[in-house]
Protein backbone atom coordinates (compact mmCIF):
# COMPACT_ATOMS: atom_id res chain seq x y z
CA UNK A 1 0.00 0.00 0.00
CA UNK A 2 2.69 1.86 -0.14
CA UNK A 3 2.66 3.80 -3.46
CA UNK A 4 -1.35 4.89 -2.89
CA UNK A 5 -0.23 6.25 0.24
CA UNK A 6 2.75 8.24 -1.01
CA UNK A 7 0.18 9.64 -4.09
CA UNK A 8 -2.08 10.81 -1.57
CA UNK A 9 1.14 12.63 -0.31
CA UNK A 10 2.01 14.01 -3.28
CA UNK A 11 -1.45 15.36 -4.36
CA UNK A 12 -0.87 18.78 -6.31
CA UNK A 13 -2.04 21.37 -3.37
CA UNK A 14 -3.20 24.13 -6.37
CA UNK A 15 -6.29 21.99 -6.65
CA UNK A 16 -6.32 20.30 -3.57
CA UNK A 17 -6.55 23.51 -1.36
CA UNK A 18 -11.15 23.63 -0.68
CA UNK A 19 -11.74 26.32 -1.95
CA UNK A 20 -9.68 25.99 -5.25
CA UNK A 21 -11.32 22.81 -4.99
CA UNK A 22 -14.77 23.92 -5.12
CA UNK A 23 -13.94 26.52 -7.26
CA UNK A 24 -12.41 24.06 -9.93
CA UNK A 25 -15.05 22.01 -10.00
CA UNK A 26 -17.95 24.83 -10.13
CA UNK A 27 -15.93 25.78 -13.46
CA UNK A 28 -15.86 22.00 -14.71
CA UNK A 29 -19.43 22.22 -14.88
CA UNK A 30 -20.46 25.40 -16.96
CA UNK A 31 -18.62 26.89 -20.02
CA UNK A 32 -17.50 29.78 -18.24
CA UNK A 33 -18.81 31.64 -14.79
CA UNK A 34 -18.52 35.25 -13.79
CA UNK A 35 -16.58 36.38 -10.47
CA UNK A 36 -20.54 36.90 -9.13
CA UNK A 37 -21.53 33.86 -9.57
CA UNK A 38 -18.19 31.89 -8.50
CA UNK A 39 -17.99 34.23 -4.94
CA UNK A 40 -22.28 33.35 -4.25
CA UNK A 41 -21.63 30.23 -5.09
CA UNK A 42 -18.23 29.68 -2.66
CA UNK A 43 -19.57 32.25 -0.26
CA UNK A 44 -15.93 33.40 -0.22
CA UNK A 45 -14.87 36.99 -0.22
CA UNK A 46 -14.08 39.08 -3.11
CA UNK A 47 -10.47 39.38 -1.79
CA UNK A 48 -10.18 35.70 -1.13
CA UNK A 49 -11.49 34.60 -4.49
CA UNK A 50 -8.87 37.04 -6.28
CA UNK A 51 -6.11 35.37 -4.97
CA UNK A 52 -7.19 31.63 -5.63
CA UNK A 53 -8.23 32.56 -8.88
CA UNK A 54 -4.76 33.82 -9.46
CA UNK A 55 -2.94 31.20 -8.13
CA UNK A 56 -4.85 29.19 -10.66
CA UNK A 57 -4.33 31.33 -13.42
CA UNK A 58 -0.63 30.99 -12.64
CA UNK A 59 -1.02 27.24 -12.46
CA UNK A 60 -2.79 27.47 -16.33
CA UNK A 61 -5.71 25.67 -15.07
CA UNK A 62 -8.06 28.92 -15.42
CA UNK A 63 -8.01 31.37 -17.74
CA UNK A 64 -10.35 35.07 -17.81
CA UNK A 65 -12.68 35.26 -21.42
CA UNK A 66 -13.17 39.31 -21.40
CA UNK A 67 -15.99 40.37 -23.82
CA UNK A 68 -17.03 43.89 -24.71
CA UNK A 69 -21.17 43.80 -24.19
CA UNK A 70 -22.48 47.16 -24.77
CA UNK A 71 -19.94 49.76 -23.79
CA UNK A 72 -19.10 47.54 -20.65
CA UNK A 73 -16.55 44.99 -20.28
CA UNK A 74 -17.20 41.43 -18.89
CA UNK A 75 -14.85 39.07 -17.58
CA UNK A 76 -15.60 35.69 -17.32
CA UNK A 77 -13.85 32.74 -15.75
CA UNK A 78 -13.14 29.65 -17.73
CA UNK A 79 -11.63 26.07 -16.89
CA UNK A 80 -8.32 25.19 -19.43
CA UNK A 81 -8.37 21.86 -20.60
CA UNK A 82 -5.42 21.31 -18.24
CA UNK A 83 -6.81 22.18 -15.52
CA UNK A 84 -9.94 20.32 -16.32
CA UNK A 85 -7.60 17.23 -16.88
CA UNK A 86 -5.87 18.24 -13.69
CA UNK A 87 -9.09 17.74 -11.23
CA UNK A 88 -10.26 14.60 -13.18
CA UNK A 89 -7.25 13.25 -12.12
CA UNK A 90 -7.39 14.71 -8.36
CA UNK A 91 -10.52 13.13 -8.44
CA UNK A 92 -9.48 9.75 -9.76
CA UNK A 93 -6.77 9.85 -7.24
CA UNK A 94 -8.89 10.73 -4.16
CA UNK A 95 -11.42 7.89 -5.57
CA UNK A 96 -9.10 5.09 -5.82
CA UNK A 97 -7.36 5.65 -2.70
CA UNK A 98 -10.54 5.51 -1.39
CA UNK A 99 -11.56 2.56 -2.54
CA UNK A 100 -7.84 0.83 -1.84
CA UNK A 101 -8.29 1.39 2.10
CA UNK A 102 -11.56 0.28 1.68
CA UNK A 103 -10.91 -3.01 0.21
CA UNK A 104 -7.96 -3.43 2.62
CA UNK A 105 -10.46 -2.76 5.32
CA UNK A 106 -12.69 -5.61 4.56
CA UNK A 107 -10.02 -7.84 3.68
CA UNK B 1 -25.88 23.68 -5.58
CA UNK B 2 -24.81 26.86 -3.40
CA UNK B 3 -24.71 24.53 0.04
CA UNK B 4 -22.94 22.15 -1.22
CA UNK B 5 -19.63 24.15 -2.77
CA UNK B 6 -19.78 26.03 0.57
CA UNK B 7 -19.09 22.94 2.38
CA UNK B 8 -16.30 21.98 0.64
CA UNK B 9 -14.76 25.41 0.70
CA UNK B 10 -14.97 25.24 4.43
CA UNK B 11 -13.49 21.40 4.45
CA UNK B 12 -11.63 20.73 7.90
CA UNK B 13 -7.97 21.82 6.37
CA UNK B 14 -6.37 20.03 9.50
CA UNK B 15 -7.37 16.37 7.48
CA UNK B 16 -7.33 18.02 4.04
CA UNK B 17 -4.20 18.32 3.99
CA UNK B 18 -2.45 15.86 1.82
CA UNK B 19 0.29 14.34 3.84
CA UNK B 20 -2.22 14.40 6.85
CA UNK B 21 -5.00 12.77 4.92
CA UNK B 22 -2.41 9.68 3.95
CA UNK B 23 -1.95 9.60 7.85
CA UNK B 24 -5.22 10.02 9.09
CA UNK B 25 -5.98 7.34 6.89
CA UNK B 26 -3.24 4.83 7.14
CA UNK B 27 -4.35 4.87 10.99
CA UNK B 28 -7.85 4.57 9.89
CA UNK B 29 -6.40 1.11 9.33
CA UNK B 30 -4.33 -0.23 12.38
CA UNK B 31 -4.44 -0.53 15.53
CA UNK B 32 -1.69 1.51 16.47
CA UNK B 33 1.19 2.45 14.02
CA UNK B 34 5.11 3.27 14.93
CA UNK B 35 6.61 6.33 13.77
CA UNK B 36 8.86 4.37 11.34
CA UNK B 37 6.18 2.49 9.30
CA UNK B 38 4.41 5.67 9.37
CA UNK B 39 7.56 7.36 7.92
CA UNK B 40 7.98 4.54 5.06
CA UNK B 41 4.56 4.32 4.11
CA UNK B 42 4.02 8.12 3.49
CA UNK B 43 7.76 8.94 1.91
CA UNK B 44 8.15 11.91 4.29
CA UNK B 45 11.05 12.82 6.26
CA UNK B 46 11.05 12.77 10.06
CA UNK B 47 10.60 16.46 10.35
CA UNK B 48 7.73 16.97 8.29
CA UNK B 49 6.00 13.52 9.58
CA UNK B 50 6.53 15.05 13.60
CA UNK B 51 5.20 18.36 12.01
CA UNK B 52 2.07 16.55 10.92
CA UNK B 53 1.59 14.19 13.57
CA UNK B 54 2.38 17.78 16.60
CA UNK B 55 -0.87 19.19 14.36
CA UNK B 56 -2.88 16.55 14.41
CA UNK B 57 -2.52 15.68 18.10
CA UNK B 58 -3.28 19.42 18.89
CA UNK B 59 -6.13 18.89 17.37
CA UNK B 60 -6.85 15.62 19.07
CA UNK B 61 -7.37 13.78 16.18
CA UNK B 62 -4.45 11.10 16.63
CA UNK B 63 -2.58 10.40 20.50
CA UNK B 64 0.77 8.36 21.40
CA UNK B 65 0.69 4.89 23.31
CA UNK B 66 4.04 4.99 24.92
CA UNK B 67 4.52 1.29 26.22
CA UNK B 68 7.98 -0.06 27.77
CA UNK B 69 9.26 -3.40 25.76
CA UNK B 70 12.24 -4.56 27.56
CA UNK B 71 14.48 -1.43 28.58
CA UNK B 72 13.40 0.77 26.17
CA UNK B 73 10.33 3.34 25.38
CA UNK B 74 8.36 2.41 22.09
CA UNK B 75 5.59 5.04 20.78
CA UNK B 76 2.69 4.15 18.83
CA UNK B 77 0.59 6.91 17.36
CA UNK B 78 -2.76 5.97 16.98
CA UNK B 79 -6.34 7.47 16.10
CA UNK B 80 -8.83 9.04 18.06
CA UNK B 81 -12.17 8.02 18.21
CA UNK B 82 -13.00 11.93 17.43
CA UNK B 83 -10.33 11.47 14.73
CA UNK B 84 -12.02 8.77 13.25
CA UNK B 85 -15.34 9.92 13.22
CA UNK B 86 -13.59 13.28 11.56
CA UNK B 87 -11.99 11.53 8.83
CA UNK B 88 -15.04 9.19 7.74
CA UNK B 89 -17.01 12.73 7.89
CA UNK B 90 -14.31 14.19 5.61
CA UNK B 91 -14.67 10.94 3.14
CA UNK B 92 -18.08 11.53 2.92
CA UNK B 93 -18.29 15.19 2.05
CA UNK B 94 -15.93 14.37 -0.96
CA UNK B 95 -17.49 11.49 -1.79
CA UNK B 96 -20.71 12.82 -1.40
CA UNK B 97 -19.90 16.28 -3.06
CA UNK B 98 -18.63 14.23 -6.12
CA UNK B 99 -21.53 12.35 -6.74
CA UNK B 100 -23.68 15.28 -7.24
CA UNK B 101 -21.66 17.36 -9.35
CA UNK B 102 -21.37 14.04 -11.48
CA UNK B 103 -25.15 14.33 -11.34
CA UNK B 104 -25.47 17.46 -12.23
CA UNK B 105 -23.60 17.00 -15.10
CA UNK B 106 -25.07 13.93 -15.84
CA UNK B 107 -28.62 15.93 -16.08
Amino acid sequence: MGNVFEEIVGLDKLIHEPARLAIMTILSTVESADFLALQRLTGLTSGNLSVHLSKLEEGKFVTYDRKIVGKKTKTQVKITSEGQQALEKHWLQLETFREKVKETKSD
